[in-house]
């Protein structure tokens, strides 16, 4: 099972933390720009390429110390195809580097067209014949309003491919609660039923820890929730986005974690891209103020859960 | 507002109905795979060059009867970027042959990033100082689990871009009541909470017609919550799937209009992409046969709600 294997990576790096990168042009240092401009035209080509060569940079200063990426297809999708093309060129250097990809895509549809998603971002497509790779990132975020007909075809994928899925349960943005806060005329909330789904969706996708290939996505923006939820689905992996930029920190995400420092991955995107800024540094220092942030992040999670014991 | 466009169209053609491009490989005629694999080889961009002249052929036949196209971008994404490629040049193409375009991407994310999903599918994005379109569709579904900060980027840009979105109330998938038929405390659903959001979220943006920018997708295969959210929410442009493949008749959808044959658009895919199969005819035909289709299906359903007036 996908969590399996991002558990043991997680363990032995001791960082239950992921990069996001969500590279908007404004992110990207001048000189880059200017290089992949001068080579491809002021054009989506050449913010495309600006995009991976940042991208890249980050890959290389973060992949000994944080065991996974976070790219938000939203923002290679602004950048058209070009952009789309830097997000697969972005999942395979990740993966090259060894670390754990999972892209944020929300993707949510019925059955038959669920299975073109699996198949793009998860799985493999057939070509004449041949299997090919469109994506092949480890893990989606999918969105689960549809029910267990727009899941199934990830969980066969999670199954035969070693892959897995973050359902959005309790979303970190300020209006999350509209719809997600409701409460059920049996007294639960709308958030609460869309947990218990992801624990039945995850029965048969059961791994070596007690987590399920089926995880939530849960922010760190509501640390109530979190605990509530980490209580309520115990067999389910949280990936828990809102820290740093959004607001939360390391006392609000400790309780998306169980007793042995496991059960969750925190994310962090605008917080590492963006870092020099924060540490007086200037942007031609990105990298280096990237990986002292990702080791501040680690050092003061890991301060406040403990050890991580697998 | 875009929905105005829209429907001035579907009024013009005594049509309202839109053809969905969900080009799998296994849809697309032996004589343009061909073609296209001797082009550019048995590879994701063979593929791609296939689906776009697929597209280009039923545009072609469809464009002079038929308001609008939804290409589905799972089918396009499943071919990785150079899929995405087909799918921007498919909108490209449908736009210049004077067709509305729906890209039924299902989007939804926290604010800063719906923005990037909003310049990417409606608006534009800015680099080095230029305005350039992504993809530029006329419309875009998305699903509003993630609340009124996940909706309101896209507002903006269908105010200031005469665009328009639609947002998943009622999906026609057999679990779409899992989660939307829930009954919240105060006696209603989570599909009529959403269909009310609709309301709100467009108040600002209706258009002569009485419908804002904002629609919502309700599915053929329940006519009775179509009927129920027809009458709830007045202002609100619907999008149809569900008719055709998925079981839904001409009778099944009646319910989605109101009394001037107004407020509704019906989606077919494969009913009229592999139209060929059910009329006898080869695969080498199956321009002419979608033609046919969509006439039939035009005149099935006007036959059934009477001449549109606006």
């Amino acid at each position: 099972m996908a969590f399996d294997r991002l558990i043991d990576k997680i363990a032995e790096m001791q960082n239950p933390t992921v990069a996001g990168l969500d590279p908007k042009l404004d992110y990207v240092p001048e000189f880059i720009k200017e290089e992949c401009f001068a080579k491809y035209g002021k054009t989506l080509e050449g913010a495309a390429a600006a995009l991976f060569e940042f991208n890249k940079a980050l890959i290389d200063a973060l992949y000994e110390v944080v065991p996974a990426i976070k790219p938000q297809a939203a923002y290679y999708e602004m950048y058209g195809w070009q952009g789309v093309k830097a997000l697969a060129d972005t999942i395979a250097y990740a993966k090259s580097k060894g670390m754990f990809v999972i892209t944020d895509g929300k993707r949510n549809d019925i059955g038959t067209t669920m299975e073109a998603y699996a198949a793009a971002h998860l799985g493999s497509t057939t070509v004449a014949g041949e299997e090919v790779e469109a994506f092949g990132a480890d893990a989606l975020t999918v969105n689960g309003y549809l029910g267990t007909d727009g899941i199934k075809p990830l969980v066969n994928i999670c199954k035969s491919g070693d892959k897995g899925i973050f359902v959005l349960v309790k979303t970190s943005n300020p209006s999350s609660g509209e719809l997600q806060d409701k409460k059920l005329d049996d007294g639960t909330t709308v958030y609460e039923q869309m947990g218990k789904m992801c624990e039945e969706w995850g029965t048969e996708l059961e791994g070596k820890y007690g987590y399920s290939g089926v995880g939530a996505v849960v922010g760190a923006t509501y640390p109530e929730q979190l605990a509530e939820m980490r209580a309520k689905c115990p067999h389910t992996f949280f990936l828990v986005p809102g820290y740093g930029a959004q607001g939360g920190g390391a006392n609000d995400v400790k309780n998306a974690f169980d007793e042995n420092g496991l059960g969750a991955i925190i994310n962090s995107s605008r917080g590492i891209m963006c870092a020099w800024k924060k540490q007086g540094l200037t942007e031609n220092d990105f990298a280096k103020a990237a990986y002292n942030e990702a080791v501040r992040m680690r050092d003061e999670i890991i301060g406040c859960i403990g050890k991580i014991k697998k």
